[in-house]
Order: structure tokens, then sequence, then C-alpha cells
């Protein structure tokens, strides 16, 4: 694989469109009665048509037997190893809800949760607070002082907030306080390596801060932090692939990853129809596109196989929207699997269709993971996926002499 | 991926034979009336049963989606991984025209170009100049003196030269003085690094006095530079295999790649049936032979879809000379796609067939890239054709206890 460095050397603007529609948690396991994974059990005849003309595979977000997190199944997809480019689940929201991350930021993701009398967490997320409630509870947090940094504490939804610290000499090697089980008390947070020590003081501070401030709060009468990190300061794509790109996506962590690699971040609404909608109105502004479509991983993660199937309808009916604009290269994949056998993100490959006019057709009829396994792009990294479609839409030059 | 070293601990010498046949531009695109590449349109029945005996696959020669000069393309299929390996084009020419290189030498590409009065760039290529005319021009140039290094001046063919500076402290760190463009002047030369400061200057002492000695030899009254580069020291065949490696190629820049990696280069005709003639005729002397195409690659490359299948079918024709030879390991496979649809290379997969009594066959009954696709060995980097073919050649043990 080249790096993104010798990538940068070979590719070329042109005037030619890129869209990369993203069916997040696409892949999918079989219902044992009938043997048809979700997407094989919609009815998606689009998608069919797409597989008809294109060509298919199947994508691994990491490699074989990897289940990703959301971070990594999307950097891969935008061209960035994510084994290399890691980035910080504090990160992830802070570019979610639009804040503005100062160089040496440190970032932590925020639940608010529930102790008992013991101090033992009785509910990771607080029974979901509402959205209105978390801000007022942020507010009161914001007024805690440290000493060594400033604290910002920023509602996210439900029980979910942004804690960042803004001084000298942090860094995000430090582990989290959030034991990822109830029955236990929230951990100590510990540095990770000598740099991690000033955010751990100042994690544990904090928290001892907030559990007095929540005191009265309950059922959110306490806090949880994860995922401490700073900014990865990423290539952006214009950088490397000479784009000019656009993202759309209902959901903040997904708007979070298109800024991380500098992609302008379109307003839209939350429904497939709305997304589908604004890539129609910026059409002529961008000549990449990343569209994000999460409904499919949350039915999956819920374990709604009709649902999930129901979402894959959906997006379907509403693909032409997108395919009737042309665009000179169309990638429809997921970022991951989330089969809701597993109700979660699983690591199995998930199924790809790329249609240029240079695509070289395969024999593959419809858009399922059974039929895209014997797709001509065969079983390959997601990562690989941006050269590809670089090389369809005539943005690369040749590599060596 | 073994490295070569690790690659090397493992190869043994034994009697049984590897042909590896490389079919330049095999890879091609779908005329949109029949929906068939160039290689399915030809009627290639010698192929189809070399396919049926044996294991079809999709190779990659540097990575999905990137467009591989000859230099990767070549590199990859001889086993050496073509990112860490890379070539310059002044190399390849020297190489090409049993040019005598010595450590240390610097090797770039010339043009003969033509420049109006105002010293624009009007023709990068002088009109291709006669290979006549470039010898006595090149015998002109080869009088030119420079400061702190000797300087040989060697026709190729048409307007393209080999510039060759031997002395010391020198190194290919250079930028191209050819601006790949018409309308504006030569470039200065500059170097790349610290390294290529006395390289630089020299190749812009010889533009300079070029240009004086060309003035009236219009249109061939200026040089362009490229691709200033040293040996790169490959480690051999021989070393690496333990193979007794052989080349057959009619173009000298084939010749030059085989030349790199230790293979001994056997004299041959310029047909296809010439060479391989010459294959037969050396049949006994070597246990590995490289023969290389160049047909559909130029016809490819022209755009000529039916005269790449006529190509293709006059391979086929010919082949059981090769295959009656029962050679233990048969590969037929391209260096890059060269479809006619797109006039030039592509990134496109190309199809591979490996023979051998122990390839374990596949379902693939012919010999054509959707048919490849679905084939037992799957979509995999050029770059492990050849321990494949080693293992096949059952010239490999086994890796670690």
């Amino acid at each position: 694989m080249l790096s993104l460095e010798q990538l940068k050397e070979i590719t070329r603007q042109s005037d030619s469109k890129i869209v990369l529609l993203v069916i997040d948690g696409l892949g999918g396991l079989p219902r044992p009665e009938t043997g048809k994974t979700e997407l094989e059990t919609a009815h998606t005849p689009n998608l069919a048509e797409l597989a008809n003309k294109g060509n298919c595979g199947l994508t691994d977000p990491v490699s074989p037997g990897i289940t990703p997190g959301s971070a990594p199944g999307h950097l891969a997809l935008f061209g960035y190893d994510p084994i290399k480019f890691a980035v910080g689940r504090g990160i992830l929201e802070a570019m979610g809800i639009d804040f503005d991350l100062k160089k040496g930021d440190v970032a932590a993701r925020g639940n608010f949760c529930t102790i008992d009398s013991k101090g033992l967490v009785t509910d990771r997320r607080a029974g979901r607070i509402a959205t209105e409630q978390n801000a007022e509870l942020c507010k009161k947090l914001s007024k805690i002082t440290l000493e060594g940094a400033q604290l910002y504490v920023v509602p996210v939804k439900e029980h979910r907030f942004l804690l960042v610290f803004r001084g000298e000499g942090l860094s995000g090697d430090a582990s989290d306080s959030d034991p990822q089980q109830i029955g236990v008390t929230p951990l100590n947070v510990v540095a990770l390596s000598p740099k991690g020590k000033k955010t751990a003081k100042l994690a544990n501070a904090f928290a001892a801060k907030a559990k007095t401030a929540l005191a009265d709060s309950h059922p959110a009468n306490m806090v949880l932090l994860r995922g401490f990190s700073q900014h990865p300061n990423l290539p952006t794509m214009s950088d490397i692939f000479k784009l000019n790109p656009a993202a759309i996506a209902a959901y903040p962590m997904y708007r979070g990853l298109a800024k991380l690699v500098g992609m302008k971040i379109l307003n839209t609404g939350a429904t497939i129809e709305e997304e589908f909608d604004t890539l129609v109105r910026h059409y002529a502004e961008h000549d990449f596109f990343f569209i994000h479509v999460k409904k499919t991983d949350s039915t999956g993660e819920d374990g709604d196989f009709d649902a999930k199937v129901r979402a894959l309808e959906e997006i379907d009916r509403l693909l032409p929207k997108i395919t009737s604009l042309n665009p000179d290269v169309m990638i429809v994949t997921g970022d991951h699997s989330t089969p809701a056998m597993l109700k979660g993100h699983s690591w199995h490959p998930l199924p790809l269709v790329l249609y240029s006019k240079w695509c070289r057709a395969d024999r593959v009829r419809e858009f399922g993971e059974t039929a895209c396994a014997s797709g001509g792009l065969g079983r390959f990294p997601a990562v690989e996926v941006m050269p590809l479609a670089m090389a369809n839409a005539l943005k690369l030059t040749k590599f060596g002499a």
C-alpha cells in the first residue's frame, strides 16, 4: 500500500465527481430460518441495478477478524490507515458538536451515570436523561475550577457530554474512569505514560468535584469519563487527494470524523431523504461527497432484524435521487458490519459496489454479502477504497517509471 | 508478506522449471457493445485449457487503484516489492541499451525537443526524429566536457537518448528539466537533497552546452532530461530464489528490468514466435524463464481493441510451443492492464493463471478478467506471484518451526 505521501504524488484535481454512500453497519448475518442476511432479505432493486452495472467486492475495515469502532471504520474509507491513525473517543465527541479545539487540548467523552449510596455504578447512562437536563447539569459542572487547566463541560445528547481540559503539558495518555460495567465504583484515572500524569490528576480532581456537585441530581449523580485524547492532526483530503470534499451526516460523530480529514460539513436534516436531498442541493459545489446513513447501524445494535431490513429498503427507494445525478464514481458500502443477530458491531467483511464508466463490471447481479464475495473487486482492505475511487474518477497518474 | 531475506531462507535449488509469460498490458475493459474485454473477445482455446487445468486469480501490480509504470509492474512479478524498490527512468534506459553502468553513475532519460526563438518548448519529442539523426546528434553532444564528471550520451530510439554522468559524489536526487508540457521553457534542474547538488549542477551545465551545440539542428534543437537515478542494486534472483533465470524480451526496457534482478538476457528476434522459439532453444539451460510480449500493450496504448485481440490470439496460437515443454510451473499474466478503451496503462487488476501438478485447480474454465475474478487464487498482490511459483515448483521449504 502506498503511503499518503506517495499517493499525494500521483493525485490530480479534475472535474469528475465521487459519491461515497456509507450505510453504517451495513454487513449482517443470516436469519437462521431463511439463510439470508438483512441486506439479502431487503427488497433493493436499485442497489441490485448498481451491482449489475458495477464492480462488487467485500471490504475489511481494518483486517480480517477485527471489529472496528466508528473511527477506524470511517478513516479507512477516507483512505487513512486506521491502524496508523488512531482517533480518541473524546476528540470524536468534540468534533461532532463543533467544539473549537485548540492545539494541546485534551478531550474526553463523559457520561452522566447513577451511583448508589456505596458509590457503586447502578446505571452507566443515568436512565438516559433528557438532553435538557444534561444541559443544566453541564452548566453546573462548568463552574468547577481546577488547578493548572481551564475546563469545558458541554452537553451532547441524553446522558453524554464532552469534557475538555485546556492548559500546558496535557496528553491523552490517561486511562478511563468508566468501568464499562455496573456494580463497581468508577475507576481512578491513571497516567498511561509519564506525559499523561497531569491529565490523570485533573481528571480525578474533576470527578471528585463532580460527585459533590451532582449529589442531589439523582439519577445523574456521577460522571464516567473515557477516551482522553488529543487532535490527531491528520493531513486533509484536499491535501492528499486534491479534492474539495463535503460530508452529509445527521449524526455528530460522523460529521466529526469527516471534519478530521478536512471535509466541509453540509447542514442537513435528520432523515435519509433529507440527507439525500442535501446532496442533490449541493451537488455542483464539490467533487467528493461522503454521505452517512445511521439507521442501519442503530437497528442492528437493537437486534431488530426487520427494522434494519426496512432501513435498507428506505435507502434503496431513495437511491435514485443520487444515482440520477450520474456521479462519475458511485460507491455504496459500510464502515463495518452490525448484524442484528449479534446486536453490535462485528468483524465480518462488508459488501461494496463501485460503479464508474471504467469499473469493469463483474457477474454480480445483486447487492448482498454472498453475491459480493464473488465480485470482481474480491476481498480487500477498506483503506484501498479511496485509491480505487480516485482511479475510477481518473484522478490518479501513473506510479513509477 | 515475507521479506526477501526471509524468503531466501526457505528457497532451495531444484531441477524443476518455471515459465513466467508476461503479456504486457494484458488486462482490458469491455467494449460496450459486447460487454467483453479484449481477452474475453479473443479466441484463446489454449489459454482456456490452461485456465481449466490451472488455478486462476486477479493480481494487483502495486495495490488496488494504482496504475503502475513498467518498472513497478515487472519488479512485482519478479518478487520485489515495487513500493520499496524504486527504479528510476534513467536506469531503465541504460539497462535497455546494454549500457555498462558503473557503481556511482547517474543516468537520465533524454529527449531531443524543439524550442522556439524565445526558448519555449514547442515539441517535447522534436517530431520524433529518425534514430539515425539521433545518433548523429548524440555524437555531437558527446563532445561536451563538464567539470567534475565524465559524460556519455547514447542514442536510444527516435528522439530518446541516454545521458550518464560518471564521477565522484553523484546522486539521483535531482529534479527533471522536462516540463512535461509545451509552451514553457525547459526547467532548471534542482537538487532534491543535499546529495543531489553536484548532479543538478552538471545537468544544468550540460543543458546549456547542448543548447549551443544543437542551435542549428532544428527541430532537434534542445534536450529535456528526466529520471536522474542510480542503479538500485537489487539483490539478484539467483541470490534470493536460488534460480538460474533467463529473460526473453524483444524490447530493451524489459531486458533492462530483467538484468536489474540478475537474469541472463537471451538473444531473440522481435516477433512473438521468435521469442517463443528462443525459449524452446534455451529450455535446457535455465530453471526460470521470463518471457515478455509487448504487442498487447502497444496496441492497447494505440486504442486498437481489435489489434490487441489479434495479438492475444497470436500468443494463444503459439502457446503450445511453450506448454508442450511441460514446464513444472507455467504462469501467464501481465505487468498491468492497458485497456484499448483507455489508451494507456490502467489500475485494473489483471488475470493470472498458474498451472502446476500441485496447483489445485479451481472452477475457472476460460482465461478472462471476469472469469479469473472467481478463481481459486482470489485477488492478490503481484509481488506474491514468485513465492507461489516457487512453491508450485517445490522450491520452497517450510517457514518456521
